[in-house]
């Protein structure tokens, strides 16, 4: 089995090496990740400029790709033939939870979307880790752990047409966990505000402040199974259609 | 009615003037804009940098807003107060078609879904223009009519709590249009090819090449209203679960 493991981080981020080294318990890795940080990038893929790809090394020592293009750009690349056939896309393991709506934000989702769109199983694994002091580096071991677990499954199974998983897995050992639910979307609350400030020579600029998002502390969800101590697995599609307002647009005259 | 209008392809594109002049035949209008490109940048929100905010002019004269920030901030900061309560959020007008997976790319959709994240409604607006000759300055008269009519629509009906309109324009005039069709999201088909280069130093780049994306012609589909000669009207959805998937992944036994 072959595995691409990417994320949107940038290839430098401690949370990639642990998940090249969980796959590598499974089978052939290639690493293929961005040069550098596309956080919170969206959906993107690079069309109107060409694109480098380079040759690093992980803090293990083992080789990495990395390119100046989008998460995406690292799945497509690889799938369009820069490297021999790929069975599976693991992406991450992004630092901070993707919850609710997060997903649509996030590179870590989108680029195992990008995988699916082009018919191969993806999987996005985040870790709920920032709650923990910033002082104290990252333990992406459970999280490995886990995503170990979760690809075998996939790589035994296989994974419904045009669906894409996106794992939470909460900042707790192995043990501590309570187990893995599979969940739906939840709901994200954000509470953003607008901090508007005065730069040193009188000119305004304007951050978008406020607290952390919370979410709606929900059974079946995302949020709830977080926040209870279990691993969330989310099926994701790429079909966003609201069907049951279909059926409400449809009884409107156009004029 | 105050209705903010908004792109993702920059305050200087054509399509943002259409559009902002189909909303002032509506009500107050106020235009928020990216003061660059961000066409196929995803959902952004910027939250590790400030944003500053400046007056421009659009080509006929009026008062805009551009930020340094992607469309999603765009958004969120006439939201959060930059401006007075805004009523509805209109984006566009994007001078290609957002059918099928593209919705997952468009930086004109995500623009629309931060407002209805926020509890305001958006309609995104598209225009498939892209097979006109590129030497024939783009017509956005007929969508731009189209515009008003759906977002008056909207406005005197509200849209289903969590809707983002998609609403995708065939390049024609209107007496040529056969109507408005509530369409689900159809699917795209990506022909994109690894195209590998050298350059004068010997050195390999990368163009993501290709044919352009095709699609399926479905009836009741995004793609097949258009390709019929239809606006399309789709609505979508910020929740991404796949729920008969869940069903599939709750019979699996992690270990």
């Amino acid at each position: 089995m072959h595995i691409l493991v990417t994320n949107d981080d940038g290839v430098q981020a401690p949370g990639i090496l642990a998940l090249a080294q969980a796959m590598r318990r499974i089978g052939q890795v290639t690493v293929f990740a961005p040069d550098r940080n596309w956080s919170a990038s969206g959906h993107v893929k690079t069309l109107e400029r060409p694109l480098r790809v380079h040759e690093t090394l992980l803090a293990d020592g083992t080789t990495a790709f990395m390119s100046d293009g989008a998460p995406s750009d690292c799945v497509a690349l690889p799938l369009l033939g820069f490297v021999d056939k790929i069975d599976l896309v693991v992406s991450g393991i992004n630092p901070n939870s993707n919850i609710g709506h997060d997903v649509t934000y996030s590179g870590t989702v989108t680029a195992a979307m990008e995988a699916v769109i082009a018919g191969v199983p993806g999987i996005a694994f985040s870790l709920a880790s920032q709650d923990k002091p910033a002082n104290v580096p990252t333990d992406y071991g459970p999280a490995g752990q886990i995503a170990e677990i979760v690809a075998k499954k996939v790589l035994e199974e296989g994974l419904p047409e045009g669906v894409v998983l996106s794992v939470n897995v909460p900042y707790l050992s192995v043990e501590a966990m309570k187990g893995i639910l599979v969940t739906r979307q939840g709901l994200r609350v954000y509470r953003d505000a607008l901090d508007r400030r005065v730069d040193p020579r009188g000119h305004p600029y304007y951050w978008i402040g406020g607290e952390p998002p919370g979410g709606v502390d929900e059974e079946g969800t995302d949020v709830g199974a977080l926040l209870a101590g279990y691993v969330s697995v989310t099926p994701l599609q790429l079909d966003m259609t609201n069907y049951r307002a279909m059926e409400v647009l449809k009884s409107w005259e156009w004029k």
